[in-house]
């Protein structure tokens, strides 16, 4: 900021002591050195209250020139983050570009996505979810029975369970590594409800859960997770499911890996059983050293990552910056997050934003002064269960290179002294 | 739903027998006459899995598709709902169709706008922020330096004053009324961190904060408030503020009338006395019965509407229906909604969804059955300082008709035995 008619230098003097002085109250913090202010620049005169800028000399665009919102133009680089080069066009993957993001809630336009026959167009009046197997009473449902059920809401993260792969490149920025994570307000209805309507016999113990896609989709879930917080989800974020994330009915459940809470959903199928599914056996298991292979890894393990500063980013000046990131767990919520901003040898608690919420991302920060020295940064989640985040060589010695899924591994970001952000794992 | 096999009137029997048994269980709500079933209707067999419809016969639209999501072509007619007839074209509003959505987010493409000059498209790197006045450093800042500051997210409600007016015609739909409301998670800095570090001086006792538009938008805003929860706002749901909302920067006061929390923010003027703008004076202020006008009436009081039944749907059947809506106080959090359902002569307290969030919309859901009688019915706050909300005829009573703003009357729907459902005070 600038002191429109001082010098630069007494500005950022007396700003920084005040700064410091402050320090105290921000959430309180704690941090060796304390913050430093923000860097004073020259002020640029053209540009200054009181001159008027061209965009308050005539009218703005009217009422209704969006009936639907979009981003500022100034945005249009802040778009969902597709890898290259993909061999398999329809199994792709669209990441959420999270270091451009702030808080916990991911706009829908920037709902990761993750499809294996790509997004169908479904007409909701025609589209019927069929529950039967082992219950009393085999039921079909229109969109607008589903509606007439009770209904409840929760935040929750969503997240494919290949994010990010154990495989280099692990790619530059916090997009590339785990882009494929996001979070919403989703509504619906109760599975264990739904689930009861029909009647449960003896012996059922999984779902088989299919979606409306070209691919049909299959996952099996155990009827434990089905009759306790699983959700037949309707709408994101107050409105109805984008086409990608499974317009008109997803499966969601918190905490499980992505692909199991299929889209588009048209059928459950109470078993005693699993299905074996292409995606439960060849795809979505973790190969271990002894060849043998975890299946059936439901849950997304303690997770963070720094978003800013973070790959592909720089810092620009020496002095405060505030280091912020998310975290989550799969198993509930988020305890504590530790930040080391010297390359691992030591950690300082980061401040936790309220609401703390279940199966949610929660938002961790911590006030740091960067001396401008090279260094490596770094997050560190516990969740609930006291569970606490691996690093990369802690998890390869327990799984293996041959693995590929659940890779919940610390991200350490390096930065140079030109204030460079890059992948220290890369 | 259909039981693809039975009879119709069989399984309406034994679904709501089953749906009456396991009532207890949804989130242990009582009520009077229990649940009914959905309805059961015909099988339409062309459309029942295993039949495989359209959509599953070829491979859906391909990854990056749309770089930025936007909603199914079946939600087309969710959109903001503009008010016809509008005189001052630049002076019109765009409303939340509340009755389309669930949970509290409000999506960024649907929340409200209210504007005064149009919406300016501003390039953030050329807008600047003065603070000045009675402060020992005026300041100037750009965007990247109130981004370098510590950052805080909140979910908060915004809303109109002028929510709905008190003139009629008061409009059909939950939006017609009071879709000048929305809800956000809200990222940006604390106001309180930016004025100690200009430094306030003895006597500031007002900041009088100017828009970026057209119009200059100016209101005055209490030092107290500057000093408690007031942040500057840079992100919504995540993302960068949308240009309806703000961007690249706006003023946020929780709890207080949309109007204050002045968008496109240029300048914070700091002062002893307010600047009696057009806002806070011919605008925005409360003409008593004896002739005195209300000034400076900050908050936002305690309010409910039920969106679901709401004006302009329809029950299509008789038997369980979920009532659902929201409440909001400026004041602080949502502690008991009721609900009744015959015209006032009684009252059920109503199920809040978890989190209950300080300023934010709260969610309330009542099981219903109806018996296919004509009724009407409504819903009723109380928030945590035990503020009741009133109805229409008390609000009348102690402001007379010759008010505009700050209308927070409890709003009743009139349900026909055809089950259509319009506006009673209509």
């Amino acid at each position: 900021m600038t002191r429109p008619t001082d010098a630069d230098h007494d500005l950022a003097a007396t700003s920084r002591r005040r700064f410091l002085r402050d320090g105290a109250m921000i959430g309180g913090a704690v941090v060796a050195g304390g913050f430093g202010a923000s860097e004073a620049r020259a002020a640029d005169a053209d540009n200054l209250p009181p001159n008027v800028p061209e965009w308050m000399k005539t009218p703005g665009d009217p009422m209704g020139s969006q009936l639907y919102g979009t981003p500022s133009p100034f945005e249009k680089d802040v778009v969902k983050n597709i890898p290259k080069n993909l061999k398999q066009y329809l199994s792709a993957s669209g990441r959420t570009p999270l270091q451009d993001l702030d808080g916990i809630i991911t706009p829908n336009g920037l709902f990761y996505e993750r499809h294996h026959g790509g997004v169908p167009t479904i007409d909701p009046a025609q589209h019927r979810l069929m529950l039967h197997g082992l219950v009393d009473r085999p039921l079909i449902f229109t969109m607008e029975d589903l509606r007439r059920f009770p209904s409840e809401s929760h935040i929750y993260f969503l997240e494919c369970s290949g994010n990010p792969a154990y495989t280099k490149p692990f790619g530059k920025t916090a997009s590339d590594l785990v882009g494929l994570l996001s979070c919403a307000e989703w509504t619906g209805v109760s599975l264990k409800l739904v689930l009861q309507e029909a009647g449960l016999q003896p012996g059922a113990k999984w779902v088989v859960a299919e979606g409306a896609d070209a691919a049909a989709l299959t996952r099996s879930i155990p009827i434990e997770k089905c009759l306790d917080d699983a959700m037949l989800v309707y709408s994101q974020n107050g409105e109805r499911l984008r086409p990608q994330q499974g317009y008109p009915v997803r499966l969601l459940l918190p905490g499980f890996e992505g692909n199991m809470n299929v889209k588009w959903l048209r059928r459950l199928h109470v078993t005693a059983e699993p299905a074996y599914s292409r995606e439960e056996t060849s795809k979505y298991t973790d190969l271990m050293p002894d060849g043998t292979a975890r299946e059936f890894t439901f849950y997304m393990e303690t997770k963070s990552i720094i978003t800013r500063p973070s790959g592909g980013q720089r810092l620009t000046t020496q002095g405060f910056h505030e280091i912020t990131g998310i975290a989550w767990s799969g198993h509930g919520k988020i305890k504590r997050v530790d930040v080391s901003v010297d390359d691992g040898k030591s950690w300082q608690e980061a401040q936790l934003q309220e609401p703390i919420l279940t199966r949610a991302l929660t938002r961790f920060r911590l006030p740091w002064h960067w001396d401008g020295q090279p260094t490596v940064i770094q997050s560190r989640a516990i969740d609930e269960t006291g569970y606490v985040q691996p690093t990369l060589a802690e998890l390869l010695g327990v799984r293996g290179e041959n693995s590929f899924y659940h890779n919940n591994a610390i991200w350490p970001w390096r930065i140079a002294s030109d204030g460079e952000v890059t992948n220290a794992a890369a």
